[in-house]
């Protein structure tokens, strides 16, 4: 492509983007065809179908089959912290706790495997030691979003039914919370960045779209870490709210 | 390309991505070169070539003129909340006392400008009423990292130094709290997506680089919102951390 189409292609798109952005084009509204598109910005019709493209990998619009282009419906699942932290106490368990939209479990494994040096770090053990791993994987609306992996001590946590599929009420926290090591302070720590493989297939992502890394590390009340969870979230399906008072 | 083709490159890409994650190449180490990978994956020259650019643009690697690709020094700087909002009762700016390395500013622009829907949200006033706002870019290293923009309403700080560009010692929230709007609760929401092109250009963002889109809201002790600021941060340099107890 010539610079000048190259030039007139990237104004399309981000004009449009910015109509998105600005509401001129709503919600589950019909975006114009590659051919209006064409009229408008002056260029050809595989350019702004090319456009239309990267709108819909940068995950701006959808496609549906024989019908069009429409404006993505943006309801991201919004993820508090540390409110959503709270509600074990309350004999719920963490996850579907998300002020948003329900998250559903649909894979849950439970089994040793050896710590990783994250994990290692956070637990200050050796890496390669064994470790209690629950791997999930987490739906909104049938859409995978979310894997999260969660690392506790053999030790401390073999006659817990956290080696069991089914942790009984209150979920994890209330078992850790009976053998006296409740969570009373969390870390977390995140970065974006574009999924691995294995991870766009875990998560069905569709092109262009990044994922959020988050490790969350509970301590008890005297500063024992307690566990060590990793999780990647789909970043088109979350809004992360974090709250401070000083 | 053929399926088989796709299916050897994919491999290719997640062996190599796997062995820069768990150390097998260090940060700093060079790369195998195309010839090299080609031969240990079966695959022609040019697609590992294309191997090695897909690994550059989604950050695992550099490729320096005339020498060869490198694994990429990751040294993300780490921004934590709440801590890094308490210096400014020091005397110092809020930007800059990050744990990790420093941010300089690079651009600052003070000027009008009409509320977008999500200033005008938090402040509870009607979007497109005028707004004072601090537009600024910061670098880390010589490379542009961060917008951000903040917004205050021209009744509260007219008579402050927040409407200059040097906002003095302990910057804007110090000027707040001398007018008796101390922050004293902050509210982070954020979201990780594919950057716009204004933003790709002003970050100088190579290919296949995320950006984690932030809007912080602080309030006073009597829950006014006194101050907006939406950040753009090029997700390859930021590592953030939150903390909470519960």
């Amino acid at each position: 492509m010539s610079g000048k189409h190259d030039s007139a292609s990237a104004r399309a798109a981000e004009t449009l983007r910015q109509r998105i952005l600005d509401g001129v084009y709503a919600p589950g509204d019909r975006m114009p065809s590659a051919t209006v598109i064409g009229n408008e910005f002056n260029i050809d019709r595989g350019t702004a179908a090319r456009v239309l493209a990267q709108l819909r990998s940068d995950g701006f619009i959808i496609t549906k089959p024989r019908s069009g282009s429409y404006v993505r419906t943006f309801e991201p699942n919004l993820r508090s912290f540390p409110m959503r932290l709270e509600v074990w106490k309350e004999g719920r368990a963490v996850q579907g706790a998300d002020s948003g939209k329900q998250t559903r479990l649909i894979d849950l494994t439970v089994g040793e495997t050896p710590a990783g040096r994250a994990v290692a770090d956070a637990f200050r053990i050796e890496p390669g030691s064994p470790m209690i791993r629950r791997a999930r994987r987490f739906s909104m609306e049938d859409r995978p979003v979310q894997l999260a992996d969660s690392y506790y001590l053999p030790e401390m946590v073999r006659a817990t039914a956290i080696v069991y599929t089914d942790t009984g009420p209150g979920g994890v926290y209330a078992r850790l919370a009976e053998i006296g090591h409740a969570p009373a302070r969390f870390t977390e720590r995140l970065r974006a960045r574009m999924p691995l493989p294995a991870e766009t297939e875990a998560l069905e992502l569709p092109g262009g779209t990044p994922v959020i890394a988050i490790t969350r590390v509970a301590y008890d009340g005297e500063d024992r870490c307690v566990e060590v969870t990793e999780m990647v979230l789909d970043a088109s399906a979350y809004e992360l709210e974090y709250h401070a008072t000083i």
